[in-house]
């Protein structure tokens, strides 16, 4: 492998995220204009903090379950989206379901259309209080961006899928991540929306 | 009350954190200069965060209980504090207890030398790795602040501040503080290093 090659190798950035996630929303729709100068190319990497939160002893959002945490993040992310300029509607069930959301964004990630439908989903649950959990919502996305929903849907639920959807989890246990957003750049973890910019920089540096 | 007086009361942000807070290190070490430009007068509000902790079902600290957090921690204390410019040695007692130079802090507030016996604590911890409970090392950093380290100690135990200190605690609990550092503008409540640019900015906003 020439310098070049390694180079162009190292300038990636590996987004985690949960579709359920409130800041991983702030950042999904601010990471592609954040990646085009200096070009750093994206891995979308949609995975399930569920899990990862119960092997803390959590079986709820850390925000359900310590009330002056989640009163204080709604607080800050509404800060935050008028600040991006991002619509925000508070979700009338949160945390909710992102399985099937995730799913989908696995089946989209190798085919180029994973970073128009995180978008769509995030918007679905946190801009218009779209329940995401349901198939119905997810197709009616999926017909926006002219993919075909049915055929979309049965392979995302394909046993194939599933399996992939559990390693991919597994691997962010592995990288060490506990929360989301977070940022992998090489060997270092970036936890949390307000790190993108030190993970695109580092990632921008290293090309 | 008229308009300029009023400018001036809302022009202050109040930092509140505690000792043994590898977050609020980083704080206390550049508040000061953040401060200066839009001037903001900053209260200081050294608290106990174990109490708080405890009310969340925590008997340690989340970075010690969550090992993914803590690993995680630990490593963004370095790149921040590389960033910074700041000394980082890794404590070899975390969390250390923070009451003693709290109840001292709270002394040195009305009398103005808060914020150097809160940097020189701060840098005794996470610097230098000294013992912050004992009062040793806390009457050698009064000394080096030209305080009567024998009397000062002896306030800072007196019941009347221990009080004070569980009051300021409560206070912080009411505000809706969950974590260290908080910063309070007005009825803004914003947690994490991270957040005090965000903080200045606004308090300066409300001159």
């Amino acid at each position: 492998m020439d310098n070049r090659q390694q180079g162009a190798a190292m300038a990636e950035l590996s987004f985690w995220y949960d579709f359920a996630s409130t800041y991983s929303y702030v950042s999904a729709m601010r990471i592609g204009r954040l990646a085009e100068a200096p070009p750093v190319s994206i891995r979308w990497r949609p995975f399930l903090l569920g899990p990862i939160f119960k092997a803390q002893g959590w079986s709820d959002s850390p925000f359900n379950i310590y009330p002056a945490k989640g009163r204080y993040m709604w607080r800050d992310l509404e800060r935050l989206c008028a600040r991006e300029g991002l619509p925000l509607r508070r979700p009338s069930v949160f945390p909710r379901h992102s399985v099937l959301a995730a799913r989908v964004a696995l089946v989209a990630e190798p085919e180029g259309w994973c970073p128009q439908f995180t978008a769509a989903v995030f918007a679905a649950n946190f801009a218009d209080d779209r329940e995401i959990a349901e198939p119905e919502t997810l197709a009616a996305i999926l017909d926006g961006l002219g993919q075909p929903a049915e055929s979309v849907l049965a392979r995302a639920t394909a046993e194939e899928t599933k399996a992939a959807l559990r390693a991919q989890t597994e691997n962010a246990m592995r990288l060490g991540i506990f929360g989301a957003p977070s940022f992998v750049v090489g060997k270092e973890l970036f936890w949390g929306n307000e790190r993108l910019d030190d993970a695109i920089a580092l990632a921008g540096a290293q090309r």
